[in-house]
């Protein structure tokens, strides 16, 4: 580049992209690796989807609701245009249907990797963010809905997340109450908006049984036994039992296998649920704005496979882990053999090698972030101060 | 994708491009890993460049030579043309110049990742392939490209690579002489394509002393001791001189560090180090195509740092190891309780769940590949025939 000066603008990186520097992009993949290797732990086995795909491919069907996030390219070679993936889900559903169709059932897949946006929102500026999670396909038991829940929760304590918080909520619910009660679509659409907001007077001013059963419904949020218990008291339509059931039984599950696990119920929750078909979750952690992931149940592939599973956020699920491990680095003279450097790696060390003589090792060391010296055969620790 | 059904082009994925499946997606990811874990060990600091930059930064300069590889994106925010990376090298060598001009000289960096490219080659048709790689940046000393080389090496070793050849070379050496001899660009270019085709009769057909002197530099080609000693014999225009002295050096330490490294040198090879200013090498293994990667001496920045490094291609280097270890996986009967399966799994088990009572569970267990049970408490083998 000796003969093309950096601009100012070659430093500038397009909004909602950036580099990660030291500790950093280690503290990343190492956090992508651990989560990673609990889903393992769990018998889900890792699958990688390619980058970018057929847009026919990525973007029907329930990805239909990814379009507008999604930068197309134009394919030189078969002249068609491809996506670059905004979001892994359906990549994965995509492989158990057509790629895994015979791989017994329940079948459990993860997955790690980057995803684009188009354009950021406001909770999340970021275009380009990694994506880290599983997909359970082929069960409607209520036990594979407490295992992708109590799998999130394990991950997350597993990278040192404090405070978490799982947030469960049946996107179908207040749909289907709607639709037993007769409410027109225009109806439909006011109490949604006005359950988005939270709004118990708006809700309650639709009239009727519906308002008074809605007002219910929403009031019933909170910690999750609390909030079955006013679920059971709640009248709803016969085709809003199995929701409400699944949601019960899922709560005693979890309950049972993770006593200490901070569950709320969100029953009118459905925000960001596109493609969600039943029984759902966000996960929150205490003092961390925006989520760091959210799953749940949804038909997978051509013919509708009864599946659950989850996405983590990697850039949230850091904010609310702690920071990396100091390195424990030692710097070698110029010239100590290769086998002495090899043997410190072993035990541990990273090794940092001075290139050449005449250096003052103990300031170099400071210099290059060495907390140790490996001189006349010894470790030495180095003194803060020269 | 219930009323979607999956029409056979949805399984198609665009040409080169591949979805990777269990257990090898899992392997590669290891494999990543591990090759990132020897380079942490020797000091090297992980940094993550994003997937797409402005055009003008990506492919200025030296990345000039990746214009017609790259996938173009308009970017709706900017209005300003993106490209989609198709090489990782230069966005370290940014980082270094823009985002870390103030950290300690010689810079040690890494990175892995993914890469797209407009069109495959014939060697390797993938357009989307992973690049683990080292940067060496600030060190004209030869100890850094022994450094970088050596780290290769062991890299490698670590992750069970067998009949690994690194093959020196220096892109700068026959440029530097053709200009000594003041052969005209046409000569040159015509020196170049007899060289690349290692054609001895064109070589010598220059005529003169620059077909003679061609000549024997091309022959001195081989393994590296012999080679040195070819070279050494050869009389070079003195403005060659620092290249001998370097690869000389070079090949002097990486023999006292690593006598059993195999170690060749083809000192005419220029192709494919389109930015590469001094020693160079490729990577190979035994009785595999392609090559494993490949490194050497670049300028780094927009004044020039000196710098080396290397970068591995991650599907050849799978092609080069042993595959995966087959998984410890263990079947947990319907109902087994959380802490159990817990505890089987901080003894290294992958645990995979029955969902639902009334399977056989032997039978499960050999569907679901699980080579034990976990029966009344105890840890029991699966027979392979029911």
């Amino acid at each position: 580049m000796t003969d093309d000066p950096i601009s100012p603008s070659m430093a500038l990186l397009p909004a909602g992209l950036r580099d990660l520097l030291p500790p950093d992009a280690e503290h990343e993949a190492r956090v992508v690796g651990r989560l990673m290797k609990e889903f393992t732990r769990h018998g889900y086995e890792r699958v990688k989807p390619p980058l970018i795909e057929f847009e026919e491919g990525l973007l029907s069907g329930p990805g239909r609701a990814l379009a507008k996030q999604t930068f197309r390219l134009m394919d030189p070679i078969s002249q068609q245009m491809m996506g670059v993936r905004s979001d892994m889900t359906l990549q994965v559903a995509r492989i158990a249907a057509t790629r895994m169709p015979k791989s017994p059932r329940p079948l459990r897949l993860s997955y790690a990797g980057q995803v684009l946006r188009v354009k950021g929102t406001q909770l999340r500026p970021e275009r380009q963010f990694g994506q880290v999670g599983v997909e359970l396909i082929g069960g409607m038991q209520v036990e594979a809905d407490a295992e992708v829940v109590l799998l999130a929760a394990s991950a997350l304590a597993a990278v040192g997340a404090d405070g978490v918080t799982i947030d469960l909520t049946v996107p179908t619910l207040v749909p289907t109450v709607c639709r037993a009660l007769n409410l027109s679509e225009a109806e439909t659409r006011c109490v949604r908006d006005a359950l988005d907001r939270r709004d118990t007077a708006a809700v309650a001013a639709i009239g009727g049984p519906a308002g008074d059963l809605l007002v219910r419904i929403m009031a019933a949020g909170g910690p999750a036994a609390a909030a079955v218990a006013a679920l059971s008291a709640v009248d709803l339509p016969t085709v809003a039992e199995p929701d409400r059931w699944r949601l019960t039984e899922v709560v005693k599950l979890l309950t049972a296998a993770a006593p200490h696990l901070n569950l709320t119920i969100d029953p009118v929750e459905q925000r960001g649920f596109e493609y969600q078909t039943g029984l759902s979750f966000t996960i929150f952690a205490r003092g961390v704005t925006g989520e760091l992931g959210r799953g749940g149940r949804y038909r997978s592939g051509g013919d509708g496979e009864p599946a659950t599973g989850f996405t983590l956020y990697t850039d949230t699920v850091l904010r609310a882990i702690p920071g990396p491990p100091p390195p424990r680095r030692i710097l070698l003279p110029h010239g100590t053999p290769y086998a002495e450097g090899a043997r410190l790696r072993d035990e541990g060390w990273q090794t940092v090698a001075v290139l050449e003589p005449g250096a003052d090792l103990s300031a170099e060391a400071r210099r290059q972030g060495c907390g140790h010296l490996w001189a006349g055969g010894r470790i030495q620790e180095i003194q803060d101060r020269p």
